[in-house]
């Protein structure tokens, strides 16, 4: 395809040099006589003026750097996302079930959706137009998954989960577990049944081995446009709002609400029970034990450093509070110092 | 169901106003007429006057505060288990295999177990009674799985792995995988086959995508009614006393012992090797390299603050041990002023 | 087998005592007549001292402290993991498809391998001599399974994977996910399509439930010889040298480098873009936020202690800075104090 072409179907600007050929996207650093890479920030701007891609978007003050076809735009990552989806299309898959799937009688499927080999689908689920059921998928009894859905492969979907439209499910993702309730019976914890459910909104994304719990009542919610990492738990009754984001590793506890556009970093905890307002960005391994309403970014943890240094240090953090008290108990005696003449105050 | 009836089969007392009927269970906060909630603590008492439910359990100090029918218990959480066991009853499974399941010709699978859509059964499993195996479930070698258990869907049971009685197994946990052990030869690596195996006791629950590894000689015990959630890892040759709990996203390493009736909090990491006592709790994010053989308890981590705060303190963190150092230095030099002579001390 | 004979076989020397037979491994701890156990460490001394076991693997300068026959070894690690592998040698698998496996008709499996069970192989696939494939696995087109390797069961591989030869791939493990790229479009993500791959080493291990993402362009290498234990995420674009050993629930960011022969000990967290260097090694739990390109040990986090210690010294390290300014205030004020006359410092 050539870059001009290209450029007006993914709203960008051919901007300079000779329209050449691509047919792939590239990285930077790769020497590729026919591949498109794009730079979106200062940083990449020395790799930028190396780049052995055919034709790069940049945004317009980085087109002097680059050695080789311009397209311009204010924001390229998202024209690159674009011209990826046009370079690289994904097969589509036509309607149908797999004959090694198991589909219950009373699964209602629609015909343009795609049921991969040895998945489950149990009574009462509803499958929209369009969905893809990758192989090895379990969709368990009374869950609806919305038109456009995309399980990859090995997802569970347990009872009575509602996933949305253009849903994006990665393998070993488990949606809907009953959650971790408990009563206390003397010393023996018995199971609170969890009768809730999960519901995820449109343009959703799970990712690999996460796992999002049902509602203890009520429903656990994903809001529209929510992107969650690998290897992610959400608790039950959590609610996410709109277009957050949250790398991998992390952990909500039940019940935490968090609004929306906020950022959660990787390998973040939080605590049950809290509040997170909108725009809230926390940094990776955050522990988050109270509610964070203010817009703002958050952090905490110890940066890692030399093994020796840190020992030191740590034993001193063991002392901290004691160390405060004689930092005042010293301010105190240097106060009286300075006030007092010597002579008087001491010798009493 | 009235709830004077339900009142009497949960082991509570119906305390006060009319004899409503509730058909299931619902949050405090809900509208809900035919729906029964409970309070366990102080801190819903005001979620509590303003309920929606047709009725609710409370302890007997907050019947007063209730605008509704109350069922009184001294523990509210437990009642309410009961009730929605009744309320929401399970649906009971045949016995059975379905076809699509492949089970070997010696496994020894109970009549009135059943075991779901696209399993495996392996050689020599056994399968005790009222087993409930979900779909797409793996259960390898010589495994056994004891009576009224239940694997939701995709969990896979690594060989000759011991599952006790009524253990609930989530999507997605691995039991019994061979651990993380390996001899040096120069550089590299050499796997010390695992050749222990996995205990689980009875009223044990695994979480969603939870791993416990086998021991690697002998074997890694998880004891009665432990109760371990989602994304958990469990190393070999661990054993973990009954009734603890732990919750998602938490790491326990080789070896380690941990004793009855504790709680672990999320994403606790230990050390390997070390001996935790009964009654040991430690709080989320706890970073435990020590043994902690008396009951309480412990914690660690620096939970979030504005990130322009976290960044000032943490560079004096890097300088902590130098600071403590200064600190004594000036209480040696304040001392010294103060016993000292001025005039003396200072121009020798 | 005789322990003289197993000597040979193990490159081990048979030391002292009468030469017994042994036919399995044992802890050392363990009463077991016909057992095999070791010693690598001092630690171990005093339990050598009372060992059950029919015959112990030692160091040299260890022979004395065993009331047992001995064999010595400069790596009781290495020869004791060549003594499990002989005496107790793992069931071969002879090659074939299971007839519940799905295959696609232009997969190329060799014919000396295993493809298990309720297994599906998509098209283009190429599976090598010897390979082991256990029931439940996914294999997505086009991906490559080189010779002795080893899907244990339930593992997922997605699309145009390339594993190496000698792999061990644990239950839940998932390869080559479409990684975690967004372009933002005003508030809403849109998906980078990641059209990259993963690149698996020889004698790499990938443990359960953990994810090895694939490049967003290029690959994600795991280089030759890499152990990956459970729970572990690897974002798109990272490389990880031969040899190094990444403990469980670790996570690392997009694009970051790691060195050779490093060892990451549990729960550390990398961010993205990071170059860390040839014999770097993290203790567990260690915040990992810049690049660490010299060999040595780095750590990070403070360790558990009584939640009221803890409770006190958090909170003044929410003042540190504060504390460092104040201690810097009093040494000018004692400096002060140390070399002016006291008199004409303190009343102007």
């Amino acid at each position: 395809m050539l870059v001009s072409e290209l450029a007006t179907q993914i709203g960008a600007e051919f901007a300079r040099g000779s329209d050449v050929d691509v047919t792939k996207v590239c990285a930077l650093a790769e020497q590729c006589a026919d591949g498109l890479s794009y730079v979106s920030s200062e940083r990449y701007l020395r790799a930028l003026g190396a780049t052995g891609a055919a034709a790069v978007i940049v945004m317009p003050q980085h087109v002097d750097k680059a050695p080789c076809p311009c397209l311009i735009s204010e924001n390229p990552a998202l024209a690159f996302a674009r011209a990826v989806d046009l370079l690289h299309p994904r097969q589509e898959v036509a309607g149908g079930c797999h004959p090694s799937a198991v589909v219950a009688a009373s699964a209602n499927v629609d015909p343009s959706a795609w049921i991969g080999p040895l998945c489950f689908v149990d009574e009462d689920v509803r499958i929209g137009a369009g969905v893809e059921v990758g192989p090895g998928c379990v969709i368990q009894r009374g869950s609806v998954i919305g038109d456009g859905s995309r399980l990859v492969a090995s997802v569970t979907v347990c009872a009575e989960s509602l996933v949305g439209r253009r849903v994006l499910l990665h393998p070993g993702a488990v949606i809907g577990r009953e959650g971790f309730g408990f009563a206390r019976d003397d010393q023996r914890w018995v199971r609170i049944p969890q009768v809730g459910r999960v519901r995820l909104g449109d343009d959703v994304e799970v990712g690999a081995n996460s796992a999002v719990d049902r509602g203890a009542i009520g429903e656990t919610v994903i809001a529209d446009g929510v992107k969650i990492d690998n290897l992610i738990q959400i608790g039950h009754n959590v609610f996410i709002g709109e277009n957050t984001a949250m790398a991998a590793c992390s952990g909500i506890s039940g019940s935490t609400q968090i609004g929306r556009n906020c950022t959660i970093a990787g390998a973040v905890g939080m605590a049950g029970h809290l509040t997170i307002g909108d725009d809230v960005h926390f940094t990776g391994m955050a522990m988050v034990t109270r509610s964070f309403e203010r817009a703002g970014t958050y952090s905490s943890g110890i940066p890692a450093m030399p093994g020796n240094d840190w020992r030191r240090n740590v034993a001193r953090f063991r002392h901290l509070d004691e160390m405060a008290r004689r930092l005042r108990r010293l301010e105190d005696e240097v106060a009286e110092l300075r006030q007092a003449p010597p002579s008087e105050g001491r010798s009493p």
